[in-house]
């Protein structure tokens, strides 16, 4: 598979993601560094994720900020399909969106689709994709939401509010649409059909701007509800696009969260964290110790590097550091990780401490089902 | 479009209908004289729209009579789609459905569609067919079905209980199976394609054998739920259909409620009942009287003479002497006529002020929306 050759879509990501070829094909905007600068004006800090190109591609972000300059501020929108436990690659989208609400002041809504992991996994029930709901509204609650802004949609809980959306979203939709932007075909069953517009629903919850933090592999549900807003008379939601998180395996697709090795766990104990960094983190390493000391190693491979830049290190000079001293070799690959199992485990020690008061505070924060 | 050219699917009718051929093309099965026999030994006497071929065909009705006789008790099962107010023909399953429940004690679910016809009809909105839904309601309560055992569901207020049905449902339906069986195309909205899950659903509500009574016209739906039954581990829901009731101006098509012309409305007045059918019912006359009492007319294709039959004379007696006189030519289309608005006038004052009752009563029968 050469570096062209690369599938990004909401269900399979697969190949080596050349980003700005996929800003391209998706016909998304590049985060440019006037938009930067305009936000940093507004928020007085960026969030390192906009820094290091984590959020790299767009669509209205100045369209958001205009109208929130002029006193019309919108409300953020993410989500999560809960096929299995919240593995770390999942907080990437939340750490940020934690980050907007506390800069701008908005609500928030975090949209758990139990209804389409269940119509895309044929081993899923509609029970088991309800279970891991609630287990990662949990992750979701750690990180610090405010309760008061913040309410949790699970789809099959929530459909008494979410169907009507999706009716008026679905009635403008037809087979045609789906297969252009999904590539689904005559044997895609009917629920995965019919999935995206109650994916488009919480854009149209409150009647306000809404702005989408998202992986870029859910770009195209939300390039539907574009087409679709102004003709049901709604503001088209703005997004802004992270890059997908490598498995612990390297590149070549996206964590996932069904994957075991491939993936560390919200709830994993520090002994498998380390167990998984050392075994299965590919290395951009060499092969021994003395060709790295002599060559040095190459961090842009290295999955322990890109962990460290895409969450675990937000110091942008203790980064440089690490960075260089694995590229020059003074730095071997078993320091390296030892440096990303002691960062995750920390982030973990607290995680798990509140993921265990976030039980408490569920329904707080789950969406009034009436 | 000769005899053999007809279409019947729920969203469309057109054609004379062959029912012999339909029976063929749905693979149905005729209902026989045992059948009727075996009813009739059970209830004590048969419906007259037994009696009369007005419900011809059925799908499992020998399974749903062996279960009953050994203790296990069937659950009804019928609905209407809210697209505008309700027309006597409407009324011809609700009224066998009412005998169906007196006769065999069963439960009875009554699904108003708000949801589908939404999809379907380009020019109403979801508050309109969720209106009609209320009104139609008023018109199913009023032919007197037991509050204690029957439950009106709206789809979009009772959506709660339905979507996790109707999920389990679409799982097993691929867009193939939606373009066998209803002749959707690549420009069907997404809603539509979904929605034969919907209108499944309800056949999943108890944990029991089903019956459904039902214009044929809607037997595509049950046709793919009895396909996935077995895949979810549930029964095939039996069906008992009913003809199409033909609409004021003569065959070819069923009577619509969006005809005002071609219809007559529960809430219509006498005087408004007399003037549609004198204008409007299609008659098996002769151009002049003197032809008439000469040659005589067609009662078979006579329309007032087809509602006599097949809702407004039950005794066959009456029926008989009224086909024969006017084949004779003793009766004159304007008697003919004038027995079907007296008839008529006569269930409608009786209905309209059951309906005005009906009011209070909505509230006991709507399922509960939790």
């Amino acid at each position: 598979m050469s570096s062209d050759d690369f599938i990004v879509t909401p269900w399979h990501v697969e190949g080596e993601i050349d980003y700005d070829k996929l800003i391209k094909r998706f016909g998304t905007e590049k985060i440019s560094n006037q938009l930067l600068d305009r936000i940093e004006k507004i928020t007085g800090e960026l969030h390192f994720m906009l820094r290091r190109g984590i959020f790299f591609s767009h669509r209205d972000m100045n369209f958001i900020l205009n109208e929130y300059e002029k006193g019309n501020k919108f409300f953020l929108y993410t989500g999560r399909g809960p096929s299995g436990h919240t593995h770390i690659g999942h907080l990437v989208p939340w750490v940020f969106a934690k980050w907007l609400q506390d800069k701008f002041g908005t609500n928030m809504y975090f949209q758990l689709t139990d209804d389409e992991k269940f119509y895309s996994k044929q081993n899923l029930s509609l029970e088991d994709t309800k279970k891991f709901a609630l287990e990662n509204a949990l992750d979701f609650i750690a990180l610090g939401f405010k309760p008061e802004k913040t309410k949790i949609i699970i789809d099959s809980d929530n459909i008494n509010t979410l169907y009507p959306i999706a009716a008026k979203v679905a009635k403008k939709i037809n087979f045609s649409n789906t297969k252009a932007v999904f590539g689904f075909s005559n044997e895609t069953n009917i629920g995965m059909i019919f999935y995206t517009a109650m994916q488009s629903a919480p854009c149209f919850i409150e009647d306000k701007p809404v702005l989408i933090p998202l992986g870029v592999d859910q770009d195209p549900h939300f390039r539907l509800t574009r087409d679709v807003a102004p003709k049901i008379g709604k503001l088209k939601p703005a997004l802004i696009h992270n890059i997908m998180i490598p498995a612990l395996q390297g590149p070549g697709g996206k964590m996932s969260a069904s994957d075991e090795n491939g993936t560390v766990y919200t709830t994993d104990t520090p002994e498998i964290v380390k167990k998984k960094i050392i075994k299965y983190a590919f290395s951009g390493g060499r092969p021994d110790i003395e060709e790295h000391r002599n060559k040095g190693g190459n961090p842009d491979i290295d999955v322990s590097f890109q962990y460290l830049r895409i969450f675990f290190e937000p110091d942008d000079n203790k980064l440089k550091q690490i960075y260089e001293d694995y590229k020059s070799g003074k730095m071997l690959t078993g320091e390296l990780k030892s440096i990303l199992i002691e960062k995750i485990n920390g982030f973990l020690s607290v995680h798990q401490e509140k993921r265990e008061k976030a039980k408490d505070q569920l329904d707080k924060f789950l969406l009034d089902n009436s």
